[in-house]
């Protein structure tokens, strides 16, 4: 049986592990004012080109992704993203739980697209009852997309420039960052997101931790009092410490970028041979995750031998999956799930 | 120079003023604990057919939705409405200001299909991420709706239908829920509607008071320690009475009907006249709002003879205007209209 | 049967209802646009020596309340307020609704101390966990208090100072506020509130109009897109010029002041009966309303006779009533009680 | 140097780093759906005498508060708790931030009295005006509390009584609940635990897990839809199998007490010597935190060999400071500690 459900089916990178296990009986004080956590900051700073960025470090995506829009917003704005968007579809209504409206607009494969967030933000001023409307008060994409797609860079700058250009933050969920960063054929930088997005955070969950997500403030201070509202959405983990040495551990070394690449790899075999064999995807697969649309029976027979993402269903007969790989994925099971397919 | 831009332009009903003339030196006791508002809820629980029923009497119609959604979800729920509902447009985010997503449904001229309700909530929970999802765990809707369309009694039929069968309320918003009574040819009558809906609201600031929304929960205790979230919204009325009484009189005599009934000839007046002279509606003409689809070069001409709503760019040349009669307005200011237009 | 529970049991004064009457039928435009709202805006600008002022008018004074605090507060900061302030006892938890937390301090007759608030915000800031605490971001108080007692101008002083010196703001709920500037020997004039807070609002619900309070945001701006956060707490009238015609009546020839005038005589003349035959009062008599602690056997005889404001146990055989006068208390109605008394 | 700031400065019990690393490549399914989690539930289910008891997994204690008191209340509910429960005090406000009051009694030594919460529910609901306050809607205790101290079996039995009077939950905060447990003459078990209490839990941060709590609620179904409201306020880990096999590890063999008694037996013995040498308890130790009166000479003199929680402010020459033990301190680390004081 193999599983390409998720990304996160495995624990963490054997490195981490170890060194979990080195420094295990070690007394430091908590709440992230560790020198693990300090030793992680200095070198995802220096990754990302900026160094006087501001970084928090939380556990999972979703209440990162609530965390930062409660910080940011104001009570009368909402979020703009991609119709599609994990925060618009599968977070349970975080962000509305925080008192903020998900401002909708069409996805593009999971993208936003800049010129009609651009036209939304235009019109909404425009309107002349604009002031008993939701505000657009900043706007939310992920790099790689819920549909495992990828901006460009000119697309990311697109947006940037609407962001700055009606003085909204952009931020920029980075669950799978890894693997956006290390897609082929890729032009978007770490240093890139930094220099354009507002807030951003560099998922390891996904990505060789066992959990943690690393969010870059490039301007420090941007957001005021941050610190507290972690701790009111009960999001800072009293031994901050071990967020702070997994980060250490993947930003060493380049670790983060080579693992996610392993993973890409793997992703790229399979797109290949799916290619090869006509099946039809659902996205053009640009990263760690494939959706791909299987006829239910062809899904029937696989079942037992394979486990998919259950995506959605296309129509009657075809179902959408998603194969997903990862850091952890091993040779010998893509081979068998392409002897399978 | 004549104003067409709402329905709540104008003041009160005269018998009402008249009575809080005559009343203004009585004492009663406050938040809605005095005989005005006993009678009127007599009066009321007699025209929906509800010996039973709950009411409670709110100010305005935005905080009458918020407090009732708000009432009425758990915190894991939504509220399905359609796009174009007032809370999902027009509201400020006051739903998700409470904690809850509003789910969007395709609009059908305002209005919710119950078909499509019926799927989404199916498709929903047949989903196997559902529970990482915003349960569906009411229905709003509006009647007239928010472009002045109506619901036939077989839609709210099947509407309530598909609530009862997924155990979910349907709320009724009827902000100008006299002008839907009233209207032409409709089949919807308040007794129907108090049968077929778990909570609704029968609209006063619109039709003929000065203020005043009488929310009407047909089983009693439905909502639990209503009053508290009331207060707790800032919506409990200290002289409540006030409400009382202007419902008292709104329904005495049949007098919420009557001067509806007023606003609906108005407004089908204008509508005929347009009819003929070939303007286009945006939205089939069916109560005391008009949605009318103008050149932008003949609105300007118009500009300073006579004031509608602007509701909403129909096109770079076109704009959809909204024409709104009321119990208040005079027929030679029709005439006047009609002359221009 | 004398009723004299509470300030807000009649309707409107005479001259209100008069030009409610007289402007019923006018058309204007909606949500406080309209010239009534303008005039009523400059009149108290004026009143309150600040021509620059932003004027905003709800409808209730838990609204106004919670609006004001929600709009003023980022997520981490939370409210002092005497424990015995209306928001930390009697608004069913509004401002917790809104997500604040009330820190509530000792109450000395009601009244907040100056040095203890500042003691309060200094040692907040000197705990290392202040971080992981709610901030102080705003001080409440009312004038009068919720014993109606009142501050010295002195105290408002020293309360503005703490505030201005911590960089938060002050907010005065004026629910009340007539029967504070009308009080005799009161050395706090509007002006002085409108010097020394950062918003407050003027209090017509339980001074002659029918309803309403006047909130005054000396500074323009002060309040970021308040005008979006009130639609969305479901706070803005439709009619809007019902409140400015109230208000702007309110404001011509100091009618405000005259007739707040009348319900602090009818208070002092109860006052100086009470003292003379030795009931013991509960706070010191200084506005409309007198808390006097009564025998539960004197109570009961009272029943059938006259009415007050059940306020709180004070032991097992007695109870603190309230004696509430207004604008509208009539003198024969304060004989009657004094005989009975 | 020696740090006794806290009971959270290590890493995991060796035991479970030892299964972590063994089990790290095994793919498992995420959210808690997995075999590990089924593993710790039934056994936890069996430590508590519960074999139907629904179980819930989450990674810290100021999440798991807030997200159990968010899933338990109604909008109009506050919850009861001491003044200084860590809800009232350290968390930020959270409670607040997701809409309710805490409802703060007299702590004695961080307990709360069952007889006086008795009290203030009954007189809560005698106050005529109680519609327009906060209910009580649920009990929040901690034990061991804020002070290390424990309820004793009858106390804990009073409690749940008067819970179970007035129909609402007990909820008891066990983030140290091991110590609670493992306490010499403690007559409390976790099967009375699990019978007194509505909803508890387990907590594993603070003995022997790198992180995690096991929320247990007897009666299965208590909490509609928990799984959503967990992952909404976004306190579903990806990876749950972490935490499955972490209390999978402290629920084998008695682990869990086993390392809580070692934590109990190194507390004792400080406080037996400090009591000796006359130091000066702000609450008597019961559990593994001390909270000892130290004067700020003494605290300055021992800094830069001894590093202890500061608690807070005695009086202008003492500090209030808390020792911490856990299941990790070394023997070793104490006699210095002792030698020092």
């Amino acid at each position: 049986m193999q599983y390409f459900d998720s990304d996160y089916m495995e624990g963490a990178h054997p490195l981490i592990l170890e060194r979990l296990v080195k420094t295990n009986m070690e007394k430091t004080s908590g709440y992230g004012t560790d020198a693990y956590c300090e030793s992680a900051k200095k070198k995802i700073r220096k990754a990302c080109g900026c160094p006087e960025a501001e970084i928090h470090f939380m556990v999972g995506g979703t209440q990162t992704n609530a965390t930062v829009i409660t910080a940011m917003l104001r009570p009368y704005e909402g979020v703009i993203a991609a119709a599609t968007g994990h925060i618009n579809v599968h977070e349970a209504g975080a962000v509305e739980a925080g008192g903020h409206k998900v401002l909708a607009l069409p996805s593009h494969e999971g993208k936003l697209d800049a010129a009609e967030a651009d036209r939304y933000i235009a019109d909404f001023y425009s309107d002349a009852s604009w002031d008993h409307m939701v505000a657009p008060g900043m706007v939310y994409i992920s790099h790689p997309t819920e549909y495992g797609t990828l901006y460009r860079l000119d697309e990311l700058e697109a947006l940037s420039s609407v962001c700055r250009k009606h003085h909204i933050p952009l931020f920029l969920d980075g669950a799978r960052l890894g693997y956006g960063l290390a897609a082929h054929g890729t032009d978007v930088t770490l240093e890139a997101i930094a220099s354009l997005c507002d807030i951003f955070y560099i998922g390891g969950t996904k990505v060789g931790a066992l959990f943690g997500e690393a969010v870059v403030i490039p301007r420090p201070g941007f957001v005021k009092q941050f610190n507290t509202i972690i701790k009111q959405r009960g999001v800072l983990l009293a031994k901050g410490r071990l967020l702070g040495l997994q980060f250490d551990t993947l930003f060493t070394d380049g670790l983060y970028l080579k693992i996610a690449r392993h993973g890409i790899e793997m992703a790229d075999r399979i797109a290949a041979c799916l290619e090869k064999k006509g099946y039809r995807f659902y996205a053009v697969p640009q990263s760690n995750q494939l959706f791909v649309v299987l006829e239910n029976s062809r899904l029937s027979a696989l079942s037992g031998h394979v486990s998919f993402g259950i995506w959605e269903k296309a129509d009657a007969d075809h179902t959408v999956v998603r194969i997903a790989t990862s850091w952890a994925t091993r040779e010998e099971d893509v081979e068998e799930l392409l002897s399978l397919l």
